[in-house]
């Protein structure tokens, strides 16, 4: 069949990766919304708010699967080649990053329904508010960088998860402080901690989709030259009495 | 072309595949070793191993970038459809996940470098050594059921999940106890913390592949009956005092 009516196939493969973008952006609107919805109802204690996200996660999965599914047949069916090809892995790997995003804000939410049981931590909510934001931030970003195929964009993404990662660090060493301070700390502390983990990890997913715009948009992976993210496992604050 | 000559490329087919499999083999071997030489090097508080684990896993990265290559030129040039189709799908996403173990191994041996200069955790070594030998049985079983096409060892791989989310929970609640009973435990606890966590998420990666594997056999991705995982976000343990 190929050669045979092609302008027709073209046309149809066009459409199909544009209904299966349309499914990547309806997916990417939900994770923003997960993730500022999940540091909100850790910052306003709001247990329903909490429930609301956790809930969510399952039409997010929903969606995953569907482009999932949408990309094989769309492979199976007009077996693009060459560029064509390269997007629809693309797009399976956007939609995997996402996902994972999802499930992050997941984790970040059933954690705040635990947290709201104990004593807050002084500022911590505040700052684990505004990591969350400049997440959501990337990942507007990354996914407009995508549908623009703007590579400045991607670029910019891949840049700015430095500064989650740097907020990440201090977020660390002021739970560790916290936690020495005052044992009573101790287990609010570690949800805290594994919070601002899965954000700085949320940041890592985001600079994933951002590299993969460029790897589409100039056949290249961008060398290994962003600045190297969680530094606490060369921590090694010791402490004192 | 197609229906000229189909016996040939047919047979082609089959020799690229088996061509990727094998680095597949490769790779899952590689991260096996890694895994396990991890959590050796914290056992035996062996700096040079855990920088050798560090240093190798660029090996592990390479083999997945080629795997990725490769599945990417076979899906170009043998435009494969229905099961075959599947089959080179499923092979991206196995050495995606087998990459993310490896890169929680390079992490953990990170971890280790610190840890070494602290004060050791009573027990905690040996507790991880254990779980990270659960894990590496599991991986070799998860690869072995995609070569053999073994539903059933797939399934088993996915139970044997839920056995070291038990080993995390408990090393959750003991590190917490630690850190209570001695402020001075608390940096050292928050690293092995994360080492414990991270070889938790290693069986949900292998597990994801078990998963993969159920999904090529049967064409259905396994039902969520899993015991889920980490019970510690409902964790409510308040500390006395």
């Amino acid at each position: 069949m190929p050669n045979q009516d092609s302008k027709h196939i073209v046309a149809s493969y066009d459409r199909d990766l544009e209904a299966i973008q349309a499914q990547i952006m309806k997916m990417g609107g939900l994770v923003e919304a997960a993730v500022l919805d999940a540091a909100k109802s850790l910052e306003r204690r709001d247990e329903e708010l909490a429930e609301q996200v956790r809930a969510g996660d399952k039409a997010i999965d929903e969606l995953e699967e569907r482009v999932n599914e949408e990309c094989a047949r769309l492979l199976a069916l007009r077996q693009p080649a060459a560029t064509d090809l390269r997007t629809v892995l693309t797009v399976m790997k956007i939609s995997a990053n996402l996902e994972r995003v999802g499930d992050y804000a997941k984790n970040m939410a059933k954690r705040t329904s635990v947290l709201v049981q104990m004593q807050p931590i002084d500022g911590a909510s505040g700052a684990i508010r505004r990591m969350a934001k400049a997440v959501e931030g990337m990942m507007k970003d990354a996914l407009d960088s995508y549908i623009q195929r703007d590579v400045e964009l991607a670029q910019d993404v891949r840049m700015r998860d430095h500064e989650v990662d740097q907020m990440y660090n201090a977020l660390f060493r002021q739970f560790l402080t916290f936690m020495m301070e005052d044992p009573r700390n101790i287990t609010a502390c570690m949800h805290l901690h594994f919070i601002a983990k899965n954000i700085e990890r949320m940041g890592d997913h985001v600079t994933s989709i951002a590299e993969q715009v460029i790897y589409l948009a100039t056949g290249e992976m961008p060398e290994d030259t962003r600045p190297k993210s969680d530094l606490t496992s060369f921590e090694t604050t010791e402490v004192e009495g």
